[in-house]
């Protein structure tokens, strides 16, 4: 991939405290400045060092918390302000979605956006590139596209994308029709879907022109098109921006992208969805987390730190070692232990999803120096 | 119990690291400076108070390690240096509980010697009183004498004695003939003991005229019996202890008082017990520290840990907390969570024996900063 995309905008939306990685991954270090693929570098910097040669060095936009500003700056070499879109405070994956469409829509209105998980890995950089490129030749053509992965297991941790008949795009061979966009399943309903063959991994990706993105919000989502309009009329005017973000920002409708945009246009029959080839996680909790570094040796302690000074036996599972202390794990089995200097979480595998729970309980017993 | 008994000596041998309680237990912090009863004072602390009313408080002493001075005058109120027998190093249990033999047979000729190891939790003072009152009793017609604890489950954790007929001693009535004296047993040899139910579990108590010991000791230890006369020769002698401690002490053979004395003691017929109706563990492991802590209330997680800010859903087994961090515990089952400032240690019950182990390999890999 030597030369980007002409027309294409990539966005990634860098939000979420991953609770279910807690206590990894807390308030003001969230899941994507982790890390977690082992590649050495956080998962933002692995996300915008894959999209770069896609869209070209000063297209890719970072929407992220004002918080988390100057950690952003830092991971992405000093990005430049004019595309890192800075949330008051956060209002859920519509509005972050929305802002960043609708900015770029007033500087750019004929673009092909895209949005990408800043807390995703991806293997397999060769077909992640064709996957793109036919999303974006489909979002030409007035799509809103989606990327699927084939399932390779029953995962509670995903959602899942009905595939429907193929559509017929130059330049987008493996277009398909979405007949349904489904939120996470239970364990009986992922193994249908598993089973049935024609259902396929939400990957966290969408790719559409700004003008059609605007047009769904608008429609399903009045209020929050309204109060992006405004906000991204005044956001290029030094003196109106921060006035407007801090005076309409908080009053947005706190909902999920899924449900304000992908799920009543994939009813409408407005939904495409590119198959893709390439090797995905989301990293959703540490089940994920030990299946990635693990790579398939099963049975063993995947131990993720860099000074780590781990003595194991006969133990299997993740330890994320954050801290010079010695650990010693002995005899047992799938167990998850995260060691970081002011908490520490022993759970299983098998318990993974309820750590979040774990962070709901610690907000209610107002333990947020932890969090 | 209002009046000491007359010629009785109580001895406390405070040694041994304790590895199988490991990264609580260390070699500078060994298991019986550990408040593991949960009195709110350390178990050698608990030990001297049971035994000053049955020794009266000038005839409590104990033998321990020179690294360990500051700490057990800080436990037991600046205890005096005259019952105070410090050892050089350790070599074992034989050498330990003979020196203390040896330096008060030169005090006070007549005296019976009663031995309590430092790291033991006791239940029901009245009966513990009468085992000891017994055993007194029992030593004084020369015998040697332990006391035996009715097993309540097949612990693979204690030493086993195997009783005989009664023994007609006044003052005694209890008190049986040892047949056999048996080293931590197999899980089938001890559950066939339980049923057979003539064993108790061996309590770590040893009652004797220090006479009769040091002749025990000449008998089946005799290089160990000359090294501790030429020590307990020098011992009061202010220019001359220090000198000669340093140079026979190290030499003195390092074996266990159980193979040195009390084994061959019971082949001979020598050998009495008395059962004790007290409530007794020796803490060995955390398993043993888990059921203590519980009492009885299985399933539930036992916390201790002054300071101990601990959140635990679905989990069962033993947290040791002594860092100021959050620990959450989530569906985790019988589990073992140690948590101090340099060392973590993630287990099982059922694997409570192994840390023996883990502390063995930190040996090997030199990691003795934390241990």
């Amino acid at each position: 991939m030597s030369t980007p995309i002409e027309d294409f905008f990539a966005v990634i939306p860098a939000g979420g405290a991953g609770s279910r990685l807690w206590p990894l991954s807390r308030a003001d270090t969230p899941k994507f400045l982790h890390d977690l693929a082992g590649s050495g570098t956080s998962l933002l910097r692995d996300t915008w060092d894959r999209l770069v040669p896609l869209a070209g060095p000063d297209r890719v936009a970072v929407v992220t918390g004002r918080a988390h500003r100057a950690a952003v700056k830092a991971e992405l070499d000093g990005i430049s302000d004019n595309v890192l879109f800075l949330e008051s405070e956060s209002r859920d994956s519509a509005a972050a979605i929305g802002l960043a469409a609708a900015i770029l829509h007033n500087r750019h209105p004929d673009m092909i956006i895209g949005f990408f998980s800043a807390d995703q890995v991806v293997h397999g950089m060769p077909m992640f590139n064709w996957a793109v490129q036919q999303a974006v030749e489909a979002a030409r053509t007035g799509e809103i596209v989606s990327i699927g992965i084939t399932p390779t297991e029953p995962s509670v941790g995903f959602g899942y994308i009905k595939v429907a008949d193929a559509i017929d795009i130059p330049g987008a061979p493996e277009a398909r029709r979405v007949e349904r966009f489904v939120e996470k399943p239970d364990r009986e309903t992922a193994q249908h879907y598993l089973d049935e063959g024609s259902y396929l991994w939400n990957a966290g990706i969408l790719v559409a022109r700004t003008g059609v993105l605007l047009e769904e919000f608008a429609l399903h989502a009045p209020e929050l098109y309204e109060g992006l309009m405004e906000i991204a009329a005044a956001w290029d005017d030094r003196d109106l921006r921060r006035g407007t973000v801090d005076r309409v920002y908080p009053k947005l409708p706190k909902i999920s992208a899924d449900y304000a945009l992908v799920e009543p246009a994939a009813k409408r029959g407005r939904l495409a969805v590119i198959p893709g080839h390439f090797e995905w996680d989301d990293v959703g909790d540490f089940a994920s987390l030990a299946r990635l570094v693990l790579r398939g040796r099963t049975g063993e302690l995947a131990v993720l730190g860099r000074n780590s000074r781990v003595l194991s036996d006969a133990a299997s599972g993740i330890l994320v070692s954050q801290t010079p202390r010695v650990i010693s794990v002995v005899g047992v089995r799938d167990i998850v232990v995260v060691d970081t200097p002011d908490a520490l979480l022993v759970t299983t595998i098998e318990n993974a999803q309820r750590v979040k729970s774990v962070v709901d309980s610690l907000k209610l017993t107002g333990r947020d120096d932890v969090l």
